[in-house]
């Protein structure tokens, strides 16, 4: 996905936002909005969302210092989470298609996210919505039977507390699983600490990307993460800023997520509150 | 009220939301959004929003040359008003208190109002609501007893449609009015043509501030506006960009609104959504 006129408002949302959250003073604050209007100014032609946003991150923690200004609202993410799981696993165990019932769960978990919104969506009442809405996008067939196919899956992690979504799904899944999550905290996106405290290391292999970004961005990531990717059969991979870098990036990719962003509807040509589960196409081999 | 952080990506928004409606081309889009960057990169401290979105639209009509870009918007806005002018009427004739009823129906007519949201907000539903709703600042007593002790009331229009409304209000006062519209387009700010179109030369003289800009900058404003304004016994103000302008430029001056804007809802400590009848403080003399 390249930048659009509508990311720019919202990039400079962000950079307030997490200004604020990072405990910036008045003063760190204008400094982080001139600094991140300037960068908004020089925008390379092309430039993919996520990848500013992370320029935008690195601008709060350079200035401000504070090295994971999300770490409580991510803990808090994982516990609300971890209330729901007996609920989710009872969901998939009483569905007459438990695996299909299970991609659903995690993408209804894909409502955490705070580099878009301030989410004050009730995640049960978001839960019963997903469960029942129809898809947008609807490649989970072709899931499925890619998942027959091979011998292990790739699960590109997103936010903490959605990671209670993915260990259901994983637990479904009838492969076994390595779960990736990011190589240092960027927004609410979980890093290793977020995925132990959500349990994913019962039911997957755990690794990182390497990178402090959100969505994949391959060249940013660590040598050992591309060769993984590289290897793998087939790739989840969960969210918004996944989808971003990766929707044109191969068709052992499959998309799952939930269209919080205006911008990314509108490429998708469907309304935001969709829910998605799409196989990315083969435009480019590497993005960005 | 002066420029809050989170100001800058709602003018941003704004100039977005002005180029598409002044029908600018892609490169123009861009033009506008650099130019709107430059902009807030270098804004006077304690510089006052609607002087900074009135350069917003300045940057859009010279890159586009569209004089008047929500011309069609205001007319169908009238247009729904004047559909409800009878029942507005009814409210007043049928109310215990006919000039708070017309002073509540001036203030839900605010809601049309185009330079801060797309408004799906339907135009009925917001007179029940606003005709029920407790003020979170009510100096509507205050008003009522400037308005017996005066000879000649001054009113400062807001948006194209609201007009209506505040016909409705006019037609109710026990005072001529005096009917102040802007000098030229606007957003969708009322001009004479839509004053006409919406009948207030039935219930009032009609003049213009001789400004083309959002609320009452007394500085850009004509001479002979400027003596009406001083001479005016009391002066009852439409909308956030009046009250955003005049809130603190003397005791004569009611502005009457609804909170649409968070950073003026945290600036009055009332949440958006409000209604406000309020009598302006002295602690400037002219403003900005």
């Amino acid at each position: 996905l390249k930048i659009y006129l509508d990311c720019y408002p919202c990039l400079l949302g962000q950079a307030i936002r997490a200004a604020r959250l990072s405990g910036a003073d008045e003063t760190q604050q204008y400094a982080i909005l001139r600094d991140t209007l300037a960068l908004l100014q020089n925008l390379p032609s092309g430039a993919n969302p996520p990848v500013i946003g992370n320029q935008v991150h690195e601008i709060v923690r350079n200035l401000v210092g504070t090295q994971d200004p999300f770490r409580e609202i991510k803990e808090a993410s994982t516990q609300q989470a971890l209330a729901l799981y007996p609920k989710l696993k009872e969901l998939v165990q009483r569905s007459e298609d438990p695996l299909a019932m299970a991609i659903r769960i995690s993408i209804a978990g894909n409502i955490i996210d705070f580099a878009v919104n301030d989410p004050s969506a009730d995640l049960w009442e978001t839960v019963e919505r997903v469960i029942q809405q129809p898809y947008a996008i609807d490649d989970t067939e072709a899931l499925k039977a890619q998942l027959k196919k091979v011998d292990q899956v790739l699960f590109l992690a997103d936010n903490a507390g959605e990671t209670v979504f993915d260990r259901v799904l994983i637990e479904t899944l009838p492969r076994p699983v390595t779960y990736v999550v990011k190589g240092g905290p960027i927004v609410n996106d979980a890093t290793m600490k977020d995925a132990l405290a959500a349990g994913l290391h019962r039911c997957a292999a755990l690794t990182t990307n390497g990178a402090q970004a959100t969505g994949t961005i391959l060249s940013v990531c660590s040598e050992s993460f591309r060769v993984k990717f590289d290897q793998a059969p087939v790739v989840i991979a969960k969210g918004q800023a996944n989808f971003e870098t990766l929707s044109n990036a191969g068709a052992k990719i499959f998309c799952l997520l939930q269209v919080k962003c205006p911008v990314i509807g509108q490429d998708l040509d469907v309304p935001v509150g969709s829910i998605i589960a799409r196989q990315s196409t083969c435009t480019d081999t590497i993005l960005p």
